[in-house]
Formats: structure tokens, C-alpha cells, sequence
């Protein structure tokens, strides 16, 4: 349903990086989850990454939660929120509007909208759209911590460097709290931000992959077939802007082994039934299996950068070059964090909502 | 919706490993399609993959269209197909039924159905209900092709063994349509069978890669955010068993790259919009650019290995040991291309119908 | 989405009326629900309608589960029904195949499928498709009655004869069991035999009004503005062949009333909250209150009868004169009776599962 | 989908009776649309009713379109509208706001919600909420109109009073135009606001009758089962405040009538294939045959009226007595008028956009 995603807790998002105001709807929310507007702020400002390595385009990102919430609490009934733009510059897009942006959707939108599209920034395909996302994270993401079950990621590459595969999950996910660029190891951590600021330096942008996990999710739930858990996570991350991958537990790296390694043996563990390894990233058949939810998301380099690029004039259809001139991000794997732990915890609080019914995550 | 995907051409399954029949309900057909039931024989045929590396199980298939079909051409209205199971062997399940193995749902299922569920043969959860999903897309595949879009896949990864990636698309499909086994490079294929050859007399399973590309879809094709054709595709074939990762174009590889080395640039060759590169695997924004859309999708070696496993009693929750005594396959790989071409087909000539109306995959 | 309905408990029906087979999948029930064999050959019996007022087309109405049920209990994935068309003689309609028979959806399925459609019998717009409805709804309906929650229809209305309202409606409901013709008041329903009989005597047809009544089921289900209860059955219950009007508690007499007259005042009955009147159908804002849920349905006379009557010739747009000569109902509306109580019990089980989770209704 | 309907044109409704602001997301909307805000002003009023009989909670109704709408016209990307709410005077309901008023959906909404829900003016239940809906649709109505298809309704009914039928209804929807209370008889139109005034000079409020017709509509729109004209109609009238009832054509009268009276027979005039008469409302077999699309709402009398009731108090379930002290509507029917107009376009609109494709209501 082009921009409204889940079953029985439904995001409808709306809005243009450079028009009036950005948004969601959240519909079939539990009734009296608690509303903390701090902790939207703060997973909003996380959202904006690093000053030194991110776009100068500093939003304010002052959001109003117009309906859905009565003293502090859900209500039950639709959520929405709406945030500000308010720091565009569109003129730094006229000249250029009319140029396709290489691996960009503005060829693909205007292709598809015929030209009536909002060409400034990217319009409604800009990454901006994930601001709201990020606010109904915010709301959802503790409330399924209230019923045992965390959320979290971190940066696992960036260009050539690699951080460590997630350990003991819930150690590492306590350990992300504090971090403001989100790597287990920190000193890799800081020759990631020394390559993203040479890239930068460069006019130039890196690409990246994400790990998150899922921790504290019970065994049963997902549903068989096309609503299997991996098939609804992966529906929602690859909608996010420069996801152009997506694999569970080992993941492609399954395809170098065999059954005899790969298979994930159950064992009963004091009376709790686990798995030794978790290569199957905590789902078979589609279904959790209480172990935890793992995954890794890839991200493409942002595709503006300050170099100059062949490129077509949409109208005329001429050849060409572009220069970008606008403000750009050299890096959105560390911004995008915070849009995959949104994105996945609405997806979770989707499929338990299915399962256990439309009171449970408000439940006590 | 579980066992119903797609917006305008929907698909439904049903169906168990070990019940009396599996099938499919194809809804939103345009009215028109020629329906060849040689085509989908033969589809089915190719989804029991080869004789020496394949299952024993051998099913007839022998199917049933019992709707939507009038004088050859689909109606426009539900397309129903029933495939028998014949060839069950039902009792190599009941010693073990208890008996969680390693990997698959039983565990997961038991969870979900508290123990409701089918056992036989992995139920519903089962790959054979893989079966109608082939047979309808014997029928929307050739529909898509007389619009010009082809749609294929190789196999190009089997354990360590690589196949070369796609060339001259156009060409590649072609080749790929006298293939048994699904390579481009047949010495590599015939490495890729000894090495299955060898696991299977182990035992073991081995895991791979498939290569799929659609050519011939128009640029403005898929819908913003959730019905992206990375969303929409990645939905669809995660919900194949075994399916562990999708990525698309450069996929995981992006995250090594840089902006200036990925970045695909438009070009106008002889008036036609192309892409100089095709990293971004055809897709930007979500929506489709015209040139062809690639993506790969990672398969887990078969769970089900003769080797005997550490396990848990589903009933009494005791540690013990399985030992697989049913028929199995050492590679599904070679198998699911046609399943993962089909459903591929299906997902492509649903954002087809939802741009263009009911009507336009059947037009003349 | 045109064959499927339902957002959490999901139908979907195919078939035509001289094709193969016809049947429905039903998605999303819970596991562990008993499947009474006998029960649906009865309500699939029921939906005959009595000898002497009804088609000759006698179907045995020979139905086979073919997947979701397991061990007699229903196992939580899709449950496929078949019925096998026997008892066709489509000969009847080559003569006047290409003739729009007035009020039927001949020239409409002509108009919308270009003439690939299967004309015979009306094809997958025959109210022989509600077959599989009513198997599903005997499967459904007992399983509510676990939970406390009755569902029946009567004969309100049949040409200008009237039956009584619902009074005590348990004990209606109770009384409507054991009566072949389903009418609250004996006297009046043999004179709506003999109406019928008149009708069918020359050639003729006539309409007819349900009462439906839903009991036992507790307050607060139904869910806001687009999934309200009265949405919901209103747009199942409008699907089903003949039906043009539905109307809630007082319906269209509220037009003729005041609020002080017509609200239903609420009122604490021994610790029990319920209303002194039920002119709102036991829904208020689109929620249940705990009351019974009370509508009527408005049944057009079957379209086809034996009096020639002018019309078109589809292929030529010609004027012409039709003559049915198949075999035809004069009367469809006891048939429908049990259609009307499947359908029902299908969207309140969806709303229930909705509410309460995907294991509700299979729980003891 | 609780607070989104449609399947290709879809709007998601937000916002309570005294928060912040309501609004819409419309999604699916094809690009090129031009976006009147003087019409959606002007539909916005008519909401609003005639002042003498109408409630004096008077809104300004401002309204900001925050996306989707690019120099004038659709962007083909989600259009969200809020308006704001100015004149609430909660402090009306805060003394009254543990009494369930009778009717309304203050209980059933405490059932669902547990107490979260905002009471104030009825929340999320309130009428109010269908200013977004009038809004949305002084868009999609004008788009239909360059499409050749009109859409307009009467005051069929308002207590005892009838105004006629609809005759020449091209004509008829002309003479509409200009009216401020859509009466076609004016004379009958006096007499019901006189009853109106009376009514309200009592506390009393009264009930009605819409009849909408669409005109121009293509045959062969609307989907077998499920999505058919009625099915989609119904529910979306359905989830309008104070709806109970909807009929097609002769909807309840069928009941009285013979096959042989109420059929429509087909006839070639002209070239054009028509009905002589149009007791089907336009529709056969849930899809348009061309004919004016004509179906009647039934409106019950506001449950808000000032009399003293019987009720309860939900928080201590102790019988009480309520007078109602908030601004209320003695008859909402004319306010309605421009509500079931809009919801009607948006449905229509939805069909048309699944038959034609997501581009078809901006085409030239």
C-alpha cells in the first residue's frame, strides 16, 4: 500500500524534504502506552548524526503529535506527528532541477509523476521522510521494552573497516546506549569517522551495512508464508532510502556452507528451550524461535556528492553534467541507525499485535 | 496478509507437505492470458531439479486448474490450481514427529499452532507448497514476456564454487532456457554437481546463490516507501523457504564502495535514457529506471542432513538426538530458481497492474 | 481486494457456476478449532432451500477439505475447501450465451472482462459460489457458540407477508433450528410458500428481507471509522448476490424518528451495563455495546425468470427478446438465510481475532 | 484497515473532536490534479450547514495542505490536509465526562480503549473528523468531473417530509448546485427546516435520508465478490457518524416486488446499450452497467439532544442522569450532504484507479 505499511499497527507516512511540514499516522496503536516527547527529541537529534560528518542542514525537527494522544498516553485511536521543515534551501535546487541527480529517484519520480513531483531535495523520496519513523520509533521502541523485548544496531562497516558481530546482545545493546557514533569498538569507531571525514574532504560519500538485533522476543510469533518475519522486516528496511540489502543471521554467507555447520541444534537449558548457534538469526520458517533476531542492512553511498557526474536534463533529455550544490551527507549509516531500530520495532510491534491482539502492548 | 501477497494480482496458498492436496488462488488476472498447460508441466518439471541431486520423493505434480480459465484464456476472475500429493511417506515422520529438527519449523510451529500444526513433512511450512507458486508463474511469465519483460535466474554461487555474473542479460536468458542445471558457465555447473554429489553422500547439505534479472520494465514502475520494487520483490522471495538474504545491484558490496565509484550515470544513448552502470540494479528510489533490475538472494544449505543432531522432544522437552530418515534434498538451489523466477514474475506484473490497470496484461 | 476479505481471519473464493470445482481458502483461523464434517453437509443442505421453492439444479454439494485441517481440528494455517460442480447442463445456456440477461451480470462481466469470462450460469458471479461461504460458516459459527456468541437470520419479509421480529432472541434463535423454512411465525411462513409457489408458477420471482441477529458478543469490539462493525458486515453481506439494501437496528425508520424517541438509554442491570431500548443494533459509534447486534438485509427478486422479457445481444448490440430456460429460483431468500449467518459469523470471528489475537477463537 | 480505506486511492483519517487538529492523508492520488482551495473552502462551508439549524460550535475550518500538492497540482505522493480545532470548549464535557451519553460512542469507546480514549466531544468518533473526508473530496470531485462523472446528493427524507425522487439527475445535480439546503423541492425544503427548528427549540433532534447518485461512470468498473460498487460503497458510508442504513436502487422496496416488475431490461438506444428502467441502481453483479449509480443513507436523529436521560457513569457503572450542555445539531442530513458526496467520489475514484491505473485521474 505504496506508503502505509503493517498489518494491524499501520504507519502511513507523508511529505516533501522541502514542503511545509513532514509526517506519519500510526494507526492501531495499543490504548495508554506513555508518550515521552524527551525521548522522541533525542532519538530525533540521534537521527541527525555527527556535526563533523553529516549534512550542514541543521532541522530543528520540532515535531507536534496532533491527535492520538490524551494526558501523556495513547489513546488507542490514530497517532499523528508532524514535523517542521525549516531549514531548506530550495534555491540551491532550481538551477539544477531539472537535471537528474545520478542514482537518485528524481529521473525514476519523474518518470513516474510526469513532472508534477516536488523536484526540491528529492521530494517525498527524500531520506528527510524518515524523520517521522524515527518520532513513532521513539513511542514504540519503549514500549516493547516495558514487555522485555530491545531493539538496537550498530555500525558494522564502513568502507573496508569493520566493527565486531554483536556478542552477548543484551551487554552490547546497553553498551550502544552511550555511544554517539554507534560501534562496539570504539577505536574502529574512530577510523571510521576519519575515513568519512577524508571522503568528505573528498567530495566523496561511503557506503556501509548496519547490524541489529532483536533481543526478548518470544517463540511463535510471524506468520507462515508472506507474513514471515523476515518477509516483513525486509518490506520495511528496504523502503528506507539507500537500502539496497538485506540478510538473517548467516546470509549470504550461507551460501559458502553446509547443513552440518550451518544448522542450529536445540538444546534445553535449564528448562529454556535455546539454540546452540543462532546462524538462522533467531527465525525458521518465518517464525521466531525465542533466540534473537538478527540481522544486517546494507547501505549504498549517498549518491549526491560534490563531484562532477554525467547526467541527462529530464526536459530535454540532453546530455550534461551536474555538479551538486545543495548540503549533502558523506555518510547516513550512523543517521540511519536510529531509523532501523524505528523501522524494526514498529515491524515487531506489528507482528505481536497480530498475534496477542490490539491491547497487548498497552497491557501492564 | 499470511498467505495471501500482492495489491492488484494477489496470490493465496494453501496447502500441506503430507495432505491431499496444495494449491494456489491467483486473483486480479487480467482477462485474455493464454494459458498453456504444457508450459506449466514443464515449469514443474523443473522445479524437481535434477535426478542425482535431488530428493527421491518424486510427485507427479500432476495439477488441477479448477477456475479462472474458459476456453484456454484466463476469465479475469480467481485462477485456482490444485496439485495432489501423492508420494507421501508419511510414516517416516511419525517416529520423529515429536523430535524438533535442527533449523527447521517444527519447533516454530509447534510455538505458533500449539501443536495443531501438521508435522508431516514440515506442513504448510514445507518448500513443496513452492509447487503452485511455479505453476502460476508458467502462466504470468510468458504473459509478461509478450509486453517484452523476461524474467531469470542462475545459479551463481554453491558453496565456494562461483558462477560468472550476468553479461548481456538478453543473451544470458536465452542460454539459461536449455539448461538442466541453471549456470552460465557449464564447467563451473559441472564442479558445482560434484561438490552436491559429495555432500549428499556425506549427509550434508550445501547452501548458494542465485542470480536473478527482469529486463524490459519500463522506468516508473513500483509506488514510493512500502511498495517499493525492492520492498515488494524482497517481501515476496523471503517468504521462500530457505531464502536468507536479498540484495539488489551492488547489494553488500555497496558497503565497500564510495559515492564516485558507484554511483550509476544517466546517459542518452540514440534518445534512449540508459544508465551508464547498473549498480543500483535497475532501481532508484524504488522505482524502476529502465535498465535491467538485478538482485541476488542467498539460500541456507538444507536443514534437513542424515547426520544425526542435538535436538529437543517438542513434547516433553528433553535433550536427544535426530537422525533424519526422510527423503531430502543436498541443494535446493537449483530447484527454487524456477520458484524465485515465478515469483519474481508475480511480484513484477503486480506493480505492472497496479500502474497501468486490471486490464493491461492481457492486451493484445 | 476483489476475492479475499477479512483482515485477520481471511476468505477467498473462487470459482464459476459450470466450471470444475468452486471453493475458498480460509486464512488466518485459529489452530485447535473442531471441524465438523456433518455440520457443514448440513448447512451446505440448508442453502438448498426447500424442494417445492427451489432450483431444480440439485448439487450434491460434495465438498473436500483439502488442506488445514488435521486430525479433525483445524491447524492454524489455510484451510482450502473444494465443492465439485456435478449437476450442471450448460447447454441451457449455449442458445442464449451471448444474450445479457436483465439484472444479472452478463452484460457487466462483458463489459469488464471483454468476453473472456465463462458465461455459463452467470459464471463466478453465481450465487453458487456462496457454497464455500457457507462451509466455512460451518465451521466458524460452532466455534463462536464455544465462546458464547450466537448468530441466525429469519425470514422477515418475503413479497408483502411479514414474519415478526426478533423478540427474546435466544429463544428465537433456539426456535429457528429446528424450522426448515426459517420463520419465527408458522402461519405466516406457509403463506410466504404459497406466495412463492404462485410466483414460480408463472414464471415469476420475488424478494424478500433477512433479520440477523448476533449474540454474546461482549462490548468493544469493532474498531474505528473504516473497520467499524456496520462497515465490515455491511461489506461482506454486499457481496453476496441479490442483496441491495442493509440496515442496522432501526435502519431507514430512523429517518422518521427523533433522538428523543430513538436513543437507546444506558442502564446498570444488576452489575450488568445494557440499554433500555436496542434501536442502534447493539453498536454505537461503530462498536459493539454489548447488545445484541441486529440488521436487515434487502433481498432483489432472482433476476431470472421465465416470462420473456427485452434485452441485447452482447456480441452484436442488437434488440432482442431472452426466454430463460435454465433451471432458476423464485425465491432465493431462505437460501440466502444461511449464507447471511456464514458471512456474518466470518466478519465478527475477523473483528474478534482483530481484537484478541490469532489463538482466541481456538482457545478453551 | 481501522482509519485507511481504499485500495489504490486511499485515506487515512486522524485527529479528536477538541485535540490539536484532524486531518487526512490521501494516498494513490495520480499526479496533475489541480487542487482548488477555494472549492475545498466552499465544501468545507456547505459542511458547516445553515447556521438556523445548526450547531453553534462554528469552526473557521482552516485548513493547510502540508504535502502532496507541488505550484497547484498533485504531486502523485501522499496529500495530507489538518485543520486545525479553534472552537472547543471542553470544559463542556468535563463535568458530564463519566456519563456514557446515550448513543453516542462514549461507552463503547471506554470498552475498546479502557478509560485512554479522549472523551471530549466524542474524540476520534466525533463527526468532526469527516471535515478531511469533505476536504479530500472537494479534490477527487472536480478530477471525476473532468472525467465526465458527477456526483451529487439530496435531502431524500428528514422526519416525516419527502422530498421527490430524483428524475432527470444530470439536471437535477445542476439545480443542486445552488441550493444551501439540498432539497429538489424547495417547498418540502421549508417545511423540513421548520420541523428542524422545532425540533431544536424542543432539545429534540431528527432523523433522514440522503440520496446520492454518481452519473457517467463507465460500465464494467467495480470487482467480482468482495469489491463490488456496493461492498466499497457501503462500508465507507458506513463509517460516517450516524449512518444506519444503505440501499442501491429500489434497496428495501425489492422486497415487496416480483422479478417481473423490478428487473431492468437492457436495451440499444442509439448505439448506447441502456436500461429501461434503473431498479439496480447501476449496478449488476457488483460492477456498473452504465447507468446512474443510485443508492439512499439513512441518517439516525443526533443522539446529542438537550432532554434529561437515563445512562450510567462509566467509571462507578451507578445509574444516573445526563443533560447534555455541549453544542449540538438538531439534524445533521444537510451537513451529511457534502460528506456522502465526498466519501462517494473517493470510492468511485479508488475503482476507477484499480480499473485504469494510477495515473487515469490526471490524464488529459
Amino acid at each position: 500500500m505504496k506508503n502505509t505499511f503493517g498489518n494491524n499497527l499501520c504507519v502511513t507516512l507523508f511529505g516533501e524534504s522541502h514542503g511545509n511540514s513532514i509526517g506519519a499516522v500510526l494507526d492501531g496503536i495499543a490504548p495508554g502506552i506513555p508518550v515521552d516527547t524527551q525521548n522522541i527529541a533525542k532519538m530525533l537529534e540521534m537521527r541527525k548524526g555527527l556535526n563533523a560528518i553529516s549534512t550542514p542542514r541543521r532541522e530543528p525537527d520540532k515535531f507536534e503529535i496532533v491527535s492520538g494522544v490524551f494526558e501523556g498516553k495513547t489513546t488507542g485511536t490514530p497517532l499523528c506527528i508532524i514535523i517542521k521543515n525549516e531549514d531548506t534551501r530550495s534555491a540551491d535546487y532550481s538551477l539544477t532541477k531539472d537535471l537528474a541527480r545520478p542514482s537518485h529517484a528524481d529521473y525514476t519520480a519523474n518518470q513516474k509523476y510526469h513532472g508534477f513531483e516536488d523536484y526540491r531535495g528529492g521530494g517525498h523520496f527524500s531520506a528527510r521522510i524518515t524523520a517521522p519513523l524515527v518520532a513513532l520509533g521513539a513511542i514504540i521502541k519503549p514500549a516493547l521494552e516495558q514487555k522485555g523485548i530491545f531493539v538496537g544496531s550498530h555500525i558494522l562497516k564502513a568502507a573496508h573497516l569493520s566493527d565486531r558481530e554483536f556478542g552477548d546482545i543484551k551487554t552490547d545493546l546497553d553498551l550502544l546506549k552511550t555511544k554517539e557514533f554507534a560501534v562496539l569498538d570504539d577505536e574502529t569507531g574512530e577510523k571510521m569517522i576519519e575515513q568519512i571525514k577524508t571522503a568528505k574532504s573528498k567530495g566523496d560519500s561511503i557506503g556501509g551495512v548496519l547490524e541489529t538485533a532483536v533481543i526478548g522476543c518470544p517463540a511463535g510469533v510471524g506468520e507462515p508464508w508472506f507474513d514471515s518475519v523476515e518477509s516483513m522486516l525486509s518490506h520495511a528496511i528496504f523502503s528506507i532510502p539507500a537500502v539496497k540489502g538485506v540478510e538473517f543471521g548467516l546470509g549470504f554467507k550461507f551460501g559458502d556452507s553446509k547443513g552440518s555447520i550451518a544448522n542450529d541444534c536445540f538444546i534445553n537449558q535449564n528448562g529454556k528451550i535455546v539454540t546452540k548457534t543462532n546462524n538462522s538469526g533467531g527465525i525458521n520458517g518465518g517464525i521466531t524461535n525465542g533466540m534473537p533476531i538478527v540481522f544486517k542492512t546494507a547501505f549504498r553511498p549517498t549518491p549526491t556528492i560534490a563531484k562532477p557526474q554525467n547526467t541527462i536534463n529530464i526536459k530535454t533529455g540532453e546530455n550534461t553534467i551536474i555538479e551538486a550544490k545543495g548540503r549533502h551527507d558523506p555518510f547516513v549509516v550512523h543517521r540511519a541507525k536510529v531509523v532501523v531500530d524505528s523501522v524494526t520495532s514498529l515491524v515487531m510491534a506489528d507482528l505481536l499485535t497480530t498475534r496477542y491482539g490490539t491491547d497487548w502492548l498497552g497491557e501492564k
